[in-house]
């Protein structure tokens, strides 16, 4: 039997010799956590490398995911698709083994890492989705939704703000499976943290509601397995386990310090290593008894087989259930969702209102099909308008709901929504102001990144929101999400808009959706059966002129209605307007040429782009004969109307600049 | 003598009264923090109304910005040009009295806040600029800098990542001089906070080394004062003082719930707040009594007269120092900055080499002349590079230096910037990887918004980073960069015009501006004399064709070479190709339409954008003839010549695409 130490120099090697190889990557944190990641995988931690997907396996998050050589080195070590080529092709393009752990390149990989403190918002979400499908789908004696949630955290991952808001909502909530432990190095890439960061991080923790176990030896197996131990004797509250460790361990000459933090070791100190560690195997070799001293695969079948003969009796007991939770696991819309025929309703009874009040219609008429729509905003739920007639909040004793209170936290927010939906069972829709996505920017991207179905609700759009003025009047956020690759943005012009993007977001599986909605009230426009279908391809022709129009006006959200004011004041005046509405871009482009052109004809050049948000994104729709009423300025305070009449979103004002084009 | 109660009620009445009467605003706030105001207005804030500028005055900082009326109340209680008709126009287009506290609408305002957490950073920043201010020019028996930095929060403010961020580093660095009132009133606007956030924030700030004042009771005077008197006595900790406060104190039915956070409290209301406060009085009436209690001018003036002699003591002991305070204080460049001739010495001398790396340089020879640049890097100095020679940082004990290693804490680090660029004496700089500039994104915008001249240095710009993977490759943020108002963008080619960005960024005071630079080496290239000076014009020539071109590559950073050996291949093959190097599009922009026209002529439709990045800034300048070779997916993990390569940034592929057009 070899020795925990073994075991953990096997890690150790690996992350070494495959960052030496690549000549990048980052050693320092894989040898200083392998021991802690030893005990945890060998000795806890509930999965089946056969099968990655278990529904029911423990999630492990490596937020510090520079460190990604650690994971890595356990998943090929325990048994899954990850093989020694693979880490002998750690960094290079096409690999298994990208620079940080990415979800869908790697079997194993359960969330994307490497900016910091997201990976423990993430586990934070799955801790949350995990206890919420328990409280919804567990039944006496059926515990059929029980697993843990680990977490690796760096001094990065502790500095970085969202630490702050994840780890407070877990304390409030109550998180008691979840299990975070804290890389205690006192290094990051400046150097000593001492000079930059002095929290007294147990007291900070306890300060939150969590458990803490203070001043473990990272590398004594005995104390971390007697700290996850107490962390799971303590399952009302979240854990962290403060491990105190040397980064880079067993590099004799640069462990300690930040000289292993982010750069291969050299094959000086490589060797140097080896020989510290006692570890004589040429690089990339690990004896066959390490490798079954790892081997997890047995194990991890037992486990799965051992759950699904316990869902089998759930499923005999609660056939009902079951079924529906198969469903939601396997990620499939309830057949009924209604959504088109709402979308048709809407346009027959609808009338005017804000964007973001026709939403909350639609999380009223949807809602109630869709168990699996998990739902939040950041403070903002009578602004949002979120909290829809069947949304019932979680709390620390009964998470049974379908609705998080996430408080003042739009980053954490949106980072444990990517957690929710990368869990598995929910569909989970976020909600702040346009502008507040600034402070959540990121994990919209990563949502983007990892091709995750989330919904943001994106209310009070445009200076249209008022006197809040301008520190709360977007202008380039619609440049930033139109340009986020994989994002689907919605800007919806009325009512019936409004709920083909609800219908578009929830059927868009491979991606986040941005429903980005007015404050104030929009008037409802006419279509016919074509229209209404055309809605769906983004852009479409909602008002149209009789014969090849002289000029097109392209608008979203709040501006249609402008155009069509002004459509009628020109077409009065004897000229031929053509009215486009183009809710979504990114659909818009994706639609073939001939209805582009159709839409857009070529031979149309004058053309008027009308948003009450910066130009960038119309430049490609009006060509250099054409222009654009937007905004290139910050706003102002004031009344709605008098800011738009300010700003020159009136009709005389594009009359005039429409006349311009065509005169 | 009016009571302090009756003091505090002018507070009330007035912000009641001018939300009603706008019927838009937050009463909750200044009405629950009036007491504390009161105290602190009255009994410690050093200011002198008639000149809000100077420099020696205590900077106050009211975090949670939706109070607003709290401030306009002060400030034209206290004696500032803020009018009971600016009152009255509270929120109204063009008012001085916008919805949140705009930085430079108002006298007195020292800062722009509304989104939360922010104003506690911006005031971090400030308590930073004085401590640094004052270990770099005060000399014995001449304290000429000292002055407290005062800030309130709400919980809102509190939750928010940020607040973690720039209280771990206030603690860190001892900030004694800074004073922060928490307004612990149990209430933000989704309702009572205990469902959310149950932080037991005493020990949280504990935690970070604050020294806290726990359970004062908000709305008792003598407790107050007390509280201040204790924070000021810890001057060697940033105190933080936990008032308990009814949200709305006044308003007999909505008080102490969320009703009265956001939303006029109706006439109904108001009236009954009247009787309740004993306030007999007509809206926006405030008897003389109340007037001559607050009336600070005289204070005011006296004391800025006081600090006036004290400096010409100051003056006359330390004349050079005097002169350079001053110099720094007005916020005046160096005669001698050398920038120009930077540009110049690196086209004769320079050679191939990373946009940081040039960066560097530049500061290294720009810096020894600078003592007021304040640098700093979110823990990655060096990747980015922004530790030059004269860089020393600064610490608890000793904070004369220029530079600060800010930890992991991209948002802290932008909103701390703004801070130190409001308190003045300082040109700040703050660094991180190009793709976390998202992760301090709406502080960019907030310097942007308030005209501050911060310099950002975003390094490791696009792909070509390499191995670090999609998390950290930008894709979107240039577009973001760009359509940002009053935000300056360079993304240089060579080190020449990273002389030519820095020197941009030093002369633009009005505005921040953003250094995009490479990891990976740029080759140097050629420069005529005009060509040198058109740097500074944002796009120009960099090598023409023989004659009218038939074809106009425009790029940016690293694509600028390829740009080039594309066009030496043309040529080659008897093409006339022009290349455009466009470091800048805003300053590009901005240049006449003689200059434009000169460098992109409406004749030549035939054009080549090439940026590894998205396309979308570049549609404005291609038109529908013309075409860019761009990124609208995410990155990869691999070598940057691999990575390059697979995303067609090669020449054969550039050629290809431009013979497309061409023929």
């Amino acid at each position: 039997m070899p020795s925990r130490f073994e075991l953990a120099n096997a890690i150790r090697a690996l992350s070494m010799d495959a960052v030496q190889k690549a000549n990048s990557g980052h050693p320092g944190a894989p040898m200083g956590m392998a021991d802690i990641a030893e005990v945890l995988w060998n000795d806890y931690l509930q999965h089946n490398p056969a099968n990655p997907d278990w529904p029911n396996r423990d999630r492990f998050v490596l937020s510090n995911g520079h460190g990604s050589m650690l994971l890595y080195s356990l998943l090929h070590l325990t048994g899954y698709g990850v093989s020694l080529e693979d880490l002998q092709h750690f960094r290079q393009l096409h690999s298994r083994t990208p620079g940080h752990p990415e979800f869908g390149y790697t079997p194993g990989v359960e969330t994307t890492t490497g900016p910091l403190g997201q990976g423990l918002a993430n586990a934070v979400g799955m801790a949350i989705a995990e206890k919420t499908l328990a409280a919804q789908f567990n039944q006496p004696g059926h515990a059929i939704i029980d697993h843990y949630t680990y977490c690796f955290v760096g001094d990065g991952c502790l500095m970085e703000g969202i630490s702050h808001e994840v780890s407070s909502l877990a304390g409030t909530l109550g998180l008691g499976k979840l299990i975070t432990f804290y890389d205690d190095n006192g290094i990051s890439i400046d150097g000593e943290v001492e000079a930059w960061f002095t929290d007294d991080t147990a007291r900070r923790f306890e300060a939150y509601g969590w458990h803490v176990v203070p001043a473990v030896d990272g590398h004594d197996p005995d104390e971390v397995k007697a700290a996850i131990e107490l962390a799971r004797q303590h399952d009302d509250r979240p854990s962290l386990i403060v491990c105190r460790t040397v980064i880079g361990f067993g590099a004799p000459n640069k462990q300690g310090t930040e000289a292993c933090h982010g750069a291969a070791l050299g094959d000086e100190e490589v060797a140097a290593a080896r020989e510290r560690l006692d570890w004589p195997h040429a690089p990339f070799h690990v004896p066959e008894a390490l490798y079954q001293g790892w081997d997890a695969t047995a194990r991890g079948e037992q486990r799965e087989a051992d759950w699904q003969a316990r869902f089998a009796r759930y499923a005999e007991a609660y056939p009902e259930q079951a079924r529906e939770l198969q469903r939601r696991l396997d990620g499939e819309l309830p057949v009924d969702l209604g959504s088109e025929a709402l979308i048709e309703a809407t346009q027959a009874d609808g009338g005017d209102t804000a964007s973001r009040k026709a939403s909350l219609a639609c999380l009223n008429t949807l809602g109630p099909q869709l168990p699996e729509l998990f739902g939040g905003s950041a403070d903002l739920a009578p602004s949002n308008l979120t909290v829809w007639d069947g949304a019932r909040a979680i709390s620390r004793e009964d998470a049974s709901g379908n609705y998080l209170h996430y408080g003042v936290r739009e980053f954490g927010m949106g980072a444990i929504t990517n957690g929710i939906a990368l869990h598995g069972g929910f569909i989970p829709y976020a909600a702040t102001f346009l502008i507040f996505m600034e402070y959540m920017r990121n994990s919209v991207r990563m949502a983007a990144l990892m091709g995750q179905q989330a919904i943001y609700v994106f209310t009070h759009d445009s200076i249209g929101l008022g006197e809040d003025g301008p520190t709360h009047q977007p202008i380039e956020q619609l440049a930033t999400l139109r340009s986020t690759p994989n994002l689907s943005t919605w800007r919806p012009a009325d009512d019936v808009e409004t709920a083909a993007a609800w219908h578009a977001a929830l059927k868009r599986q491979a991606g986040p959706t941005a429903l980005v909605l007015s404050r104030q009230g929009l008037p409802h426009q006419s279509r016919d059966k074509q229209q209404l279908a055309n809605i769906l391809r983004g852009g479409y022709i909602l008002q149209d002129s009789e014969g090849t129009p002289e000029l097109i006006l392209i608008a979203t959200g709040s501006e249609v209605g402008l155009a069509m004011d002004t459509a009628a004041e020109l077409a009065s005046a004897g000229r031929a307007v053509r009215v486009v509405s183009m809710p979504a871009t990114d659909v818009f482009d994706a639609q073939d040429a001939d209805y582009r052109n159709s839409v857009l004809p070529p031979s149309v050049t004058r053309r008027l782009a009308i948003e009450a948000a910066h130009p960038m994104p119309w430049y490609r729709y009006v060509g250099p004969e054409g222009d654009i009423i937007a905004m290139d300025t910050f706003g102002e305070s004031g009344k709605a109307g008098d800011l738009f009449a300010h700003f020159g979103f009136r009709v005389d004002n594009v009359v005039e600049r429409a006349r311009a084009l065509l005169d």
